[in-house]
């Protein structure tokens, strides 16, 4: 039989909880979306634990699985998939951290973890920061979205079990970092050498300078978090046999796709954003399906109002009806997401998320909507991100035999 | 309470996919089947990933899962239940492959894997072959059925790490075995000594002069393919503490059975082809209930064509029919399948397949149709081939404690 193609679309955060204002409804079962029904009806459908039961996935470990992977044996921190997310091609032994440009004072306490919400002139920044060496230590710097950035130490012998420089607050003094295990000793001294350094060499930078000039706060500091390694992997092209691609907006998500050997495709209007044109990239996953074998959307989904989410779902549901009316018979869909955002809460939550898959071949059952809910009584039980894509590799007819 | 006795029915390939010419039913919905219903509405039902969700089971590794076994950790390749399966009693340390008889030509190319679908003298054949030595390794060999059989290698410091001397495909050389790891050196080079020795034995025997005379094509040389080591696993009977028997037709299941401890129960008239005399299989298990505490039936249950495949459930149905009317209240009974086999594919599928256990104190659910989907909103929900023991060995009042 022939071999089919797979168009994996995850809504960032969409899971919910009932919510007192929607009359105990979840945005998902509040909100029209006639063509998210549609595929749910004529799909099987299911619940998700992207890592297992009641478990708060990140961003990161979730899309880990929803690729296919053991979060708990490939991940290590964040920082690599931010850095994957800039850029910067990340080696053996190299550790990434997440980065906060943000302003301190002359006491080194932080002022601001974001630096007035600085947008503009990070890029400048970065190159200041971007070759510095600590002893044998290199540094690697590139500015992210905003406030963000991404900060690579390589060198011999470095560990990423060191403690954050971020705070995590305002008003207290930047703290050291510190080994977490003997051997990363070293590194919380690179790490440490590089705040210092980072400080002399932005203080007085041009760009913070003007900054100062119109009043705005200086990004006269980077503070780090969420050290990690790169994940020691096979590249999913390897793993799967496929050629495949990515589309998100948000340089996290790009990063994931790069570190698992994802092709990552621009597409012009999708920001990550709410604002991001989910059409586009409806558009662009079919552009993409005929030269790839899988392709990844992910679409932000989350926001902190019933009433914001409920509109970004009637949006969701404009992209679906567009892939309904285009997706061909080649294609296996499957659409979920890789954690539960309830309003209440505005933060991930361990609730399982929905998960429908669509295509020729599925065992198609009686639920017809897709909610958190309703999908609960669907023919794929309850299955774990991992699940994932050995079911749609399968229903791909593209699964290699386990045995004979 | 009183322990009980285990009957559990194994419909080898059962599940499916919707087939467009059955009105995108399955094959199970749409086959009258008033007894497999039957035990349906009065057991409890579910799905069951023999591996685990997506992943494509060989028949060897679901079974190892069914008998309770994690096939990640004790399955090494197909060899050695093939081995088992023809009655060569395999000792730590040897290395068994599948293999066809098949006919080459001058230049060693491969004419026919098959050796023109012989079915006679394969036996003579296999004594030809049978004690060859090789340096200090010592071959067994042993004819399956048909054009298969059994090869073992046995002596110090074997390796199953080779690759196969089977081509796949006709009209190419037979290639050479090669180590695939160091430590495999001296088993890829015994492996091809035996292939040119076999060739050497079997060119002219008498066995192929006269297929030669009739205008067949010889058996001149056997291929070796799926190697493996006896796994290293505790036997079902001590494992469990229950005396087992098992009935199938083909070897490879028999080869199972054995591997794993249990006695292998010959009933005549049970071939492992679709003519197999289901019925047959039911007395005999039945029969054997009264020895042993576990009994498995494997029952052939695929076919290429939907219509094929619905006249086997039917016989199916009539076995069942048997067992409803004979069955007493001392037997927990378990029909699932080791890994569905969709008309449309004509091979194993990672779709899972449906489970129902029936017996005494089974929470009796409302399904009411033993069929991939009617299941799958069973009271067992969807569970894996490794959860099918154990919960077979609770409701049989004969599990232990885990704690206190």
């Amino acid at each position: 039989m022939d071999r089919r193609k797979i168009l994996l679309l995850i809504f960032d955060g969409l899971g919910d909880r009932p919510v007192a204002e929607l009359g105990h409804k979840t945005p998902l079962e509040a909100a029209p979306k006639p063509a998210l029904d549609w595929f749910a009806a004529n799909g099987i459908n299911g619940l998700l634990d992207p890592i297992a039961p009641g478990v708060r996935p990140g961003s990161d470990t979730s899309h880990l699985a929803l690729f296919g992977y053991d979060p708990y044996e490939v991940y290590t921190g964040r920082g690599p998939f931010e850095a994957a997310g800039v850029g910067i091609t990340l080696e053996p032994g190299d550790i990434a951290f997440r980065c906060n440009f943000v302003t301190v004072d002359e006491d080194m306490k932080v002022l601001d973890r974001r630096a007035g919400r600085i947008r503009e002139g990070t890029e400048e920044l970065a190159k200041a920061l971007d070759g510095i060496k600590i002893g044998r230590v290199k540094v690697l710097f590139r500015a992210g979205t905003e406030h963000r950035g991404a900060l690579v130490l390589r060198g011999k012998g470095l560990s990423p079990r060191v403690s954050d420089t971020d705070p995590h607050e305002h008003g207290v003094p930047v703290p050291e970092a510190k080994p977490l295990v003997p051997k990363a000793k070293g590194t919380a001294k690179a790490l440490n050498a590089f705040t210092r350094a980072a400080h002399k060499a932005l203080k007085d930078h041009p760009v913070n300078q003007e900054r100062v000039a119109k009043g705005e706060m200086p990004a006269n500091l980077v503070l780090a978090r969420g050290p990690g390694q790169f994940p020691d992997l096979a590249p999913l092209p390897e793993k799967y046999g496929l050629k495949a691609a990515g589309i998100a907006g948000v340089a996290l998500i790009k990063g994931m796709c790069r570190a698992v050997g994802m092709d990552v495709l621009e597409v012009p209007g999708a920001t990550g954003g709410l604002d991001t044109d989910m059409v586009a990239k409806a558009e662009a996953a079919l552009d993409a399906l005929g030269t790839y074998d899988l392709v990844v959307v992910n679409v932000k989904a989350a926001d902190g109002k019933a009433s914001e989410k409920i509109r970004v779902i009637e949006r969701i549901d404009q992209m679906m009806a567009v892939l309904k009316a285009k997706l061909g018979p080649e294609i296996v869909l499957a659409m979920t997401a890789d954690h539960s955002t309830p309003v209440a809460l505005a933060d991930h939550s361990g609730d399982p998320v929905p998960v429908t898959v669509f295509g020729e071949g599925v065992r198609v059952d009686d639920v017809s909507s897709f909610d958190e809910r309703s999908v609960a009584k669907g023919g794929l039980g309850r299955i774990r991100g991992r699940d994932l894509m050995p079911i749609l590799m399968s229903l791909a007819n593209r699964a290699e035999k386990y045995g004979a």
